[in-house]
């Protein structure tokens, strides 16, 4: 039996636990591992040299496909770089098997290359590390090394999801004789079969009791990988009960639901515009008494502020497993159930002790598609001028607009009395939206570009929204009516240094599917080398916000009244992606105005255009500008309260 | 005093310790520090946005500076990516103080944006972390925070330096108030004050009797930066007891010495050639009884190899604090003392109870001019042909080249005779290498075109050899004679990620300096964003060896027999770096014959060209048949032996 036969069995393990896409990154230790899972007949490898870019991509493909995907790397700091992707697959509750190629115990520390100190390489930051035998020529050695594959599988997988590092120590020689046929196998695995949580009857009767009692119960989701079953759980709990579901963008609320449910309890999204607005009685009225919450990070900031002034009495999260967040100050109670679940025991009670108030009939439609309600469009109200700018200044942004949110006198001892006013705001803001950004004579500048190209994303387009404005912008504008794209964000850790590999995983992993990247210019140029390998990404188009600055800090608070501003928080930057579109052969479409966006943005989605990459060049100081008029418009169009 | 005095203090005591240099990365949570760093005057910052390389950055410009630099980051996965070179300054021995900004403890794990768990982010490869407290409003808090920051320094600097990570929670507001003038203390430092450990004296006697009662007494320095005392206090040592002193171009032992001693007894360095040599009459007259070392890694595993089979009977290692390498399989002392002390004491022992040996008023010549002794040049010896390529192989080189290294009778019974054979197959190898190296009718290659470049290195130049060919190619082909050039490489962990990075750091940290990079393709395009910031270096010379792969896989058994050695070894890329010289302005000139590079390279070393790039692209085939051939030469070059 070959010395490295233990090895030569992982790819197998791998393949009947279903691990079978594997991103290498080249080396010399790693060579055992990367020859076997090449010559595995049922493993796509595929190798990228930058192990950052490489370990992100793994994690997009992880996250496209729902299931886990392994890394190799080489001994030596390979496997240090994968560690903000590793980071943030722990924190995205993404499964990934980390391979990380050693030297065997006795040479650590003795000053040989690439060797570092590899045991725990990933700290707090994986759900575990194992580590294979050095020498599996006894059996109990080799049963070992495989027993430990498919617990790192089994480890991954187990709710929450997350990486797991199997560290694997290497003595030469490394490659097969000359003609050598590798054996894979034969292995035993174990496979793990997932319990769902159940809680005792007479406790969700209880949690059925409170609901009911409750006038302002209010559900909020966090983080969520796009789930039609519970969608349709969420929707009919939320039309049984008259509760008001919030989620941003990543939570994909707004895709539809396993069976269609009546549109007027849809989900709701536009809490960025309507939590922006300074009135008190609104806040009043939208605070709940109790808060459901499921799912991971909510990027809506004014929403994070608005619940945590708020205090709702109570506080219920429902996760089935590991640590919760009390994100809120709130907290408490800890539901150890799945959303989904949760939300359907919740609903069959209710089936047997209330009237079923869910319209299932209702035909299936565009999921923001609402009719504003409350919503009257501007009428020509003028804001303060900056007299140097006012030829380019977009239009005065109309009347305050009106909006009511006391419930009707039929309403007031119900529960629509509550989702009244988050209805109300919530189709003020997307009327309001809606008119703001389609006032003419605007500079040209980033917000606008985006809600503009955001028209016309793709039906079942893959959105993945890099951090840090890109995905603020996009949360605020959300999606056009009728669009069924889910959406992905790197929000486990907000980094941006793995957007574009996150993307071009997901690209490689949906060679069918539209996968459209909103990005900046930083988190742009910071993951150049998402594109240095040799597998064609024709699916991927990548909508890029290029301020030459880190333009973020000219836009919140604080740095932006700072001297540092330019040199020390935006960080200007000279590049424009021209380069990398040649070096990458990507079809590079850039525009600077408004005309040259509208006629570039068909040929940039177009599917045989290939991968593209449309570069939107705007100035930093214009884009915080427009964006201060957005938020004084938000505040003023406000201001006429009907109480 | 403003809740942020702690966070203001820091470049206060930075810089009156020593610390002025600071690189950062834009972020919000770390704008406290940035402001405090950026206002401070006596604080040089430069910011870098994608925090891999201001890392690595930090560290060339720690290692050309020779003290500590400071890193500065905000919260999240930035921290993670400086993983990378915080590891390469841990094994490389160079001093980092990294400062990541945190949320406060109590919002860790709650979902709030960039918040992972950063206390001890590096684990096995920092030094040690301190957290720098919340609220420093108590007077012990103020205390407790200037202290960390003394501390910190004076770990990182305490033999041997190293990294040292201060995590510093911060709470809004970050940014002082409209006109607010920072105030920088007053603050106590503790300054430490570093002892040399000494050997009693008696001690010391035993060392030296033993010395002097070893016929084959072998010196070898691993990595280590130039010092001319040192090399002073060894080359007399060398002198002094006939002792060869071996080391690679890492070890810089090619430069000056404090004083001129005699050439004769010149370092050698040329192991990798003459190790290469299947002769066991000559690998029984090098090997030593008593081998003595210090300093780091190695890069010639020719002589780890050779040194780990030859087991002297006694090896010491001379390292005044913290773990020791047990290299070669044969340590047995453990000397804790400076190696300029060590061999200065035995000098002054030496001067003291035998006659002083050495000459001390040879003039300083080159220091490598010594004239090959034993070398006969080749003459027209044929080996074995590929018919296929006949007409562009280089020219036979020659009768297989006879060494003598047998001892006189006269030396017989000295420790001349040991030193005789180290100084035989050196001469013999520097005479093989200028020989075979200026054969004509070569095709284009990498290995001659290095060679080539290399004799035209301006003097006083820094080089940084990246890895992994060029430093193992620079290695084997040494430096002209009489060039000055510090030599330098990130062989703590050997990692590629990091390697244009540091030489960037170096180039700003010596502005009149040429600094030289000599890089393959694979290392260049890791680290694309080591240009990416808006600091100019025009005198940073990026010689580029573009194989379009990583090539050291054709060139090294095992891979080079594999199905998968171009897909998932070499990993072919097709990028030039055109592009990349285009965005980021630096002087481009590309290279593909003999004819192109020499008339390149003036224009390329000229200081009015600024920042250049010279790309030398040749075929990976190619280059492995070349140095096939250098190696078969080697091998029957040296077939005639005299015993």
């Amino acid at each position: 039996m070959s010395p490295l036969q233990a090895v030569h069995n992982i790819p197998e393990i791998c393949a009947r636990l279903g691990v079978t896409d594997v991103v290498l990154s080249p080396g010399s230790r790693c060579a055992p591992l990367t020859i076997a899972f090449a010559r595995h007949p049922d493993i796509k490898v595929r190798t990228v040299p930058d192990e950052r870019a490489a370990a992100f991509i793994g994690l997009g493909l992880a996250q496209a496909q729902r299931r886990a995907v392994a890394l190799v790397c080489t001994s030596g700091t390979a496997g240090l770089n994968y560690a903000p992707a590793v980071a943030e697959a722990y924190f995205q509750q993404i499964p990934l098997i980390v391979f990380t190629a050693d030297r065997p115990p006795e040479w650590i520390d003795q000053l040989d290359g690439q060797t570092i100190r590899q045991a725990d390489l990933y700290g707090a930051h994986a759900k575990g590390c194992l580590t294979f035998p050095t020498d599996t020529t006894h059996p109990d050695a080799l049963w070992h090394a495989t027993r430990i594959v498919s617990e790192a599988i089994g480890l991954a997988e187990q709710f929450p999801a997350g990486p797991v590092q199997v560290n694997v120590p290497l003595r030469e020689p490394f490659y097969p004789k000359q003609g050598e046929e590798l054996q894979f196998g034969p292995v035993r695995i174990t496979r793990e079969l997932p319990g769902r949580p159940v809680l005792p009857a007479a406790q969700l009767q209880e949690l059925r009791e409170t609901i009911r009692n409750s006038r302002r119960v209010l559900v909020v989701a966090g983080q969520h990988r796009y789930d039609a079953d519970l969608l349709q759980a969420v929707r009919q709990f939320a039309a049984a009960h008259q509760v008001p579901v919030v989620g941003d963008l990543i939570a994909n609320l707004h895709l539809p639901a396993a069976a269609s449910y009546d549109q007027r309890n849809a989900p709701l999204g536009r809490q960025d515009v309507f939590m922006a607005v300074p009135e008190a009685g609104l806040k009043e009225a939208l605070k709940p008494e109790l808060l459901i919450t499921f799912g991971q990070s909510l990027i809506s900031k004014a929403l994070k502020l608005y619940l945590r002034n708020a205090k709702p009495a109570q506080h219920w999260h429902i996760q089935p497993a590991g640590a919760v967040a009390d994100t809120f100050q709130s907290l408490t109670k800890i539901v150890r159930m799945e959303p989904a679940d949760f939300f359907a025991e919740l609903n069959a009670g209710q089936l047997m002790s209330a009237p079923q108030q869910v319209v299932g009939s209702v035909p299936a439609g565009p999921t923001d598609s609402v009719e504003p309600q409350g919503f009257e469009p501007n009428r020509g109200h003028a804001i303060a001028q900056d007299a140097t700018r006012v030829a380019s200044r977009p239009q005065p942004i109309g009347e305050p607009v009106r909006l009511t949110w006391a419930a009707t006198d039929a309403e007031a001892t119900t529960k629509a009395a509550y989702l009244r006013p988050w209805q109300a705001a919530e189709n003020w803001a997307t009327g309001f939206l809606r008119n703001f950004m389609q006032q003419p004579n605007q500079l040209f500048n980033e917000f606008t570009a985006i809600y503009r190209a955001l028209q016309q994303l793709p039906d079942g387009a893959a959105l993945h929204l890099a951090n840090s404005m890109a995905v603020r912008y996009a949360n605020i504008l959300g999606l056009p009516a009728g669009r069924s794209v889910e959406v992905f964000a790197n929000r486990g850790t907000s980094g941006i240094d793995g957007c574009t590999s996150t993307a071009v995983g997901a690209a490689l992993a949906q060679p069918n599917r539209p996968v459209v990247l909103l990005t900046g210019d930083v988190a742009f140029f910071y993951d150049r080398n998402a594109f240095w390998h040799n597998y064609p990404t024709p699916n991927l188009k990548v909508l890029l916000l290029n301020n030459h600055a880190g333009g973020i800090f000219r836009l919140i608070d604080g740095p932006r009244q700072q001297p540092e501003l330019e040199e020390f928080f935006e960080t200007r930057q000279p590049l424009t992606a021209e380069n990398t579109a040649r070096d990458f052969k990507l079809r590079y479409l850039p525009v600077s105005t408004f005309a040259e966006l509208e006629s570039a943005l068909p040929v940039f989605f177009a599917a045989e255009s290939g991968a593209a990459l449309l570069e939107i060049t705007t100035d930093s100081p214009t884009n915080a500008e427009f964006f201060e008029h957005y938020r004084a418009a938000v505040r003023s169009s406000f201001s006429n309260s009907p109480r």
